[in-house]
């Protein structure tokens, strides 16, 4: 019972551990914190207290003393309002951190129990979950992640299992869907998803009689999959413990009757057997010290495992160990990486989309970051965002470093947060800015999580041309610097490129968002300063600077626009100074005396491929803004441009107004 | 052949047409339209011009010079690079309106032939198409849109399909899985979805040995699903035949080997062939006279089906006729209905949240306006945005007129978008705002289309309360702000609700978005205005007004705070305006003469549980904004705002300040 299970093939045997008895105290406690609160639900952790249980005691590798211990399995409980369960199971096996009072607390302003596990808020929460389908979709990635760094730094460092406690509601999210093909198609063979079966349904009437057998579509996908009753101890632990060698993920359907909210027959019949049987009497989270003391057993066993995973982390190569040492912050080779291609940059003045220009940086970093894992959804090009070092992840193999998401942007954000998650690993994916859209979702969770992940939007404006207004993003911009937390960068040249991709890399608690054009762009930088300018969020990249007449400001491809204006107004005598903003939120920070060095006095004329909201914070009623209030249309970059005003003629022009 | 097929079950006879030449017409012209833009691919149109030859020329009911006909078939071509198949057909079906030179346009600026379909360029495009899985699940609502007018009118005025021509990529998108599982759910047993299923596949290594089987994936959903060979026309016509006739929707997945882009290998020898036989010389869009008069021919059956569609019109009832003749503009009974409830809201003052308003407001619409259909997805609370009279849609039954869309927000957006192309019926659909990410990508399409629909938002701020900052919108009301062509609304009390439905009813080409707390907030108008105050999108609604020494900017539940600011302020003698903005977009397109009316002059406090972005159009470098710049938290609503300074205290404090 001792033994941590060998080559994660095996499992823990639950022995004589009371699990009865245990399943009870996690549906006690579940029902009391909910009871406490006043509000939430306990139909979940009644629902699959015995599943989650045996989970516990057969099969869970974990360490309460070192929470983050990275061989640890990953557990994440995808309902938002499974909550309780999971406060439960880390209050059982605590080893002291996790008191009663946390479990009195749920869901009060300032606890560690919020209503939805929150990764941060009490250690053991794996992520921070709720909005549908993201916990599959981040479970993905951890077990990615996982086999990842397997292939990098082999069983003795790296061989665990994700497993994720599911609702029926989470899965009819589209994401799920896409999250569930990606799985298969990736053959992640150590992700096992326990899904909640309710019979019967408790909510839509719709849905009591719904025709979907999602079991069958997990099938479909490709996945493993089987039916237990969620509380028949012996049968869920042969499940588990037959699903653990399967090739393909696996998905065990738990069948019960018990998700009735508190309070209905069911539920209140078991509370209140369990309350007479633990001898406490109500609202006091009394659980027997056999029954805690046999939780806390399960930490034991973890405890031994993590103590042999450090000896063998001392006995591992450099190379293992940095990964796990590093602690995802930005290596110096990388940083010298990165400086140097900026350095290269400088010199030969390419011009290239910034999209292209960040094939030729990935080029430079990855063989300099070992930990950096890339990827791209179908439609966009992956010559462009794949290094030539990077080979492709492929089915059942990950040497590779890049993957290929297929067209599903939703899951490629949210396995980049499971990756980001687990740790050792620092994901990139990329796919079109407008399409953006359908990441969202998880793109918040990056955000409010704090992870470290570059999400790299190809295609950032209506240059895109004649694939039309459907595929030209034009709020999209304004939509992701709305979002907190988030770092949107949209470099004008190839130097920005490099100094874009230092920053948001050097970012540790903070996502990056990097647009990138697809139309060709000249080198405007003219020096190879060694600070980085882009992570200033703006500067002063051409022009007259302290005797102005005006400034320009813009960002990514139309800085080259504003450059030239700057050019044709001073062939008219007129001063313009010129602004490239890459990074609005970085720029927000700055000092006052340095933002008001850069933005000079009025008048201003910012323009920008999109619309004109983020731009107000730097605007007055005088200046001006050049970019859409509509949304795009088909036809040649150049006539997109043309078409709406997006040239140095009208900046000049705009300019000329101002300034007179 | 000249017969519509009776009671939808039947099919027109392809007779003696000639459909390998009609079908290659089709593979030349947009291979053509293709060479000569220069961009764009062809490949889809080769992979399907035979299926889409065989289902006009059996199935598709349609008239091409009444491309409106209210009971045509629906045909949606799902893939933005199938809009040269679309523009080939629509050209060879026409009775003239689209010309050669209309292909030869392709892509180009100001084009009716833009480089994905767009509704409104060229008759017959029924939806703008492009964004992966938006094709399918429009056509969801298409379908369900023929199935509760049929219900309504029955079978002489509405009696038609839903046909899809699909790309395997957008059927990775998770919107896909919803939409599908929407349709079985509800047996839209007259949608037939075609899929191009291509082999070997074309893009993705990972894709080309995809363990997924899409077909498998649809028939686990409930759907008919059957394979043919592409280019077998008799295969194609008997599947056509008897997918008709299933109870649930029909997957038809086409295998293909023509989809390579043009120029490589068998497509270049199929053009070859075609030119030679054909007899042009590249590049002419020329079709033999007899190819093209078959063509002709299969619109003039449409147009006698349409002639008897309009005698059945002519012999309806009063009601059945009303449905079609609106045309989805307000009606006289709804608007009285609105302003009658908006007036008893100004009596009984009642002390709601905004959700709980709506409820009353869609007690007194519904009744009134028949062709509104509502719904929303599981998790938010169904009482409050169904009608008492709106009896739910079930499963092949639709004489309701409220939908449970399931956990589904991006289906029921996309589904809506449906509903309000297909004509004649108004959808409504609510989901919480936070949520309204899920959705975006469907929300965007409504307002690049143009369509009546409202997007009904719930659980609009941090009062949302315990379940904390995954559930707790933040930055959703800028980031809906920022996208073109979308009123975003946010009324303030009971009477601004009524008002705000009937502005957002009153919108015949733009979309809305309502949303409604979850707290509960006092009646603030005072008077029983009869102009619908909420429309000009801001005004005065308490305090002082011309000789204001400050201005209190609000809306939703915020105003009610601004409000309790005021009054504090007034108690020191500082005479403070109150501002409610329950609409942005509407405000903006004011008389600047009523805006500065209303805004007065500096200073300024805007008060909004959100981030500052949208207010700094209004605001300057002295005026001060209330708000959040980082995620919410778990804890009680009043807690809540607390904690991020959102109470009348730190109004008129923040109001001292400025005035000082």
């Amino acid at each position: 019972m001792n033994a941590k299970p060998g080559g994660g093939t095996g499992a823990y045997a639950a022995g004589d551990l009371p699990l009865a008895g245990m399943a009870d105290a996690v549906r006690l406690l579940s029902a009391e914190m909910v009871a406490q609160a006043g509000s939430g639900r306990a139909d979940h952790a009644a629902a699959l207290s015995d599943v989650a249980t045996v989970l516990l005691a057969q099969s869970l590798s974990f360490d309460p003393a070192k929470p983050d211990w990275p061989d640890r399995d990953r557990l994440v409980v995808s309902e938002g309002h499974g909550a309780p369960l999971l406060y439960a199971l880390l209050y059982l096996t605590s080893t002291g951190d996790v008191e009663a009072a946390d479990l009195g607390d749920y869901r009060q302003l300032g606890s560690r129990t919020p209503g939805s596990p929150e990764r941060g808020h009490l250690p053991g929460v794996e992520a921070t979950t709720g909005p549908l389908g993201q916990g599959l979709g981040m479970a993905v990635g951890m077990a990615l992640a996982e086999r990842l760094l397997n292939a990098r730094v082999g069983d003795g460092l790296t061989d665990h299992y994700t497993y994720v406690l599911a609702g029926r509601r989470g899965l009819m999210a589209g994401l799920s869907q896409e999250a569930a093909e990606l799985a298969a198609e990736l053959e992640l063979s150590r992700l096992i998803v326990l899904v909640e079966d309710r019979h019967p349904a408790d909510d839509a009437p719709s849905e009591a009689r719904l025709p979907v057998d999602r079991a069958a579509r997990f099938a479909a996908a490709g996945w493993s999959v089987r039916h237990v009753d969620a509380h028949d101890h012996a049968a869920i632990a042969v499940a588990l413990a037959e699903e653990r060698l399967t090739r393909q993920p696996s998905m065990i359907a738990c069948r019960t009757d018990r998700g009735d909210p508190l309070g209905s027959g069911r539920a209140a019949d078991d509370l209140a057997r369990i309350r007479q049987a633990f001898g406490g009497t109500g609202g006091d989270f009394k659980v027997p010290a056999e029954i805690r003391a046999a939780w806390r057993s399960l930490g034991r066993r973890g405890a031994a495992a993590s103590l042999r995973w450090g000896r063998n982390l001392d006995a591992a190569s450099i190379e293992a160990r940095r990964l796990f040492v590093a602690g995802g912050g930005l290596g110096d080779e990388a940083r010298e990486a990165l400086t140097a291609i900026k350095a290269s940059f400088s010199v030969d003045r390419p011009h290239l989309p910034t999209l292209q220009s960040t094939q030729r940086v990935l080029d430079a970093l990855a063989p300099a970051m070992p930990e950096l894992i890339g990827g791209a959804v179908a439609p966009v090009s992956r010559t462009s965002v794949r290094a030539r070092s990077q080979r492709l992840v492929e089915r059942g193999s990950f040497q590779g470093s890049f993957v290929p998401f297929g067209a599903r942007e939703h899951a490629m954000a949210a396995a980049m947060n499971g990756i980001a998650l687990h740790g050792c690993l620092v994901p990139y994916g990329a796919m079109r800015l407008t399409f953006s859209d359908y990441a969202r979702p998880a793109i918040r969770l990056a955000a409010l999580m704090g992870l470290r992940a570059v999400f790299v939007m190809t295609h950032d404006s209506v240059g895109v041309g004649e694939d039309g207004p459907t595929q030209q993003p034009v709020e999209q911009l304004a939509a992701l610097r709305a979002m907190p937390n988030l770092n949107v960068y949209r470099p004008a040249d190839a130097v920005e490129v490099a100094e874009v991709w230092l920053s948001a890399l050097q970012q540790e608690s903070t996502p990056s968002v990097i647009c990138l054009s697809a139309q060709s762009l000249p080198t405007l930088r003219r020096t190879a300063s060694t600070e980085v300018m882009a992570g200033r969020g703006g500067y002063l990249i051409a022009g007259a600077t302290a005797d102005r007449d005006v400034t320009l400001l813009a960002t990514g491809s139309e800085v080259a626009i504003a450059v030239a204006a700057g050019e044709r107004l001073a062939a008219d005598g007129i001063k313009a100074a010129v602004v490239s903003m890459p990074c609005f939120e970085l720029f927000r920070i700055q000092a006052p005396e340095y933002r008001r060095r850069v933005l000079g006095t009025r008048p201003r004329v910012a323009i920008e491929a999109g619309v004109r909201d983020p731009w107000n914070a730097l605007l007055g009623e005088r200046d001006v803004f050049l970019g859409l209030d509509e949304f795009g249309v088909s036809g040649s970059p150049a006539d997109v441009y043309d078409c709406f005003g997006l040239t140095p003629e009208a900046v000049a022009a705009a300019a000329r107004r101002v300034v007179a």
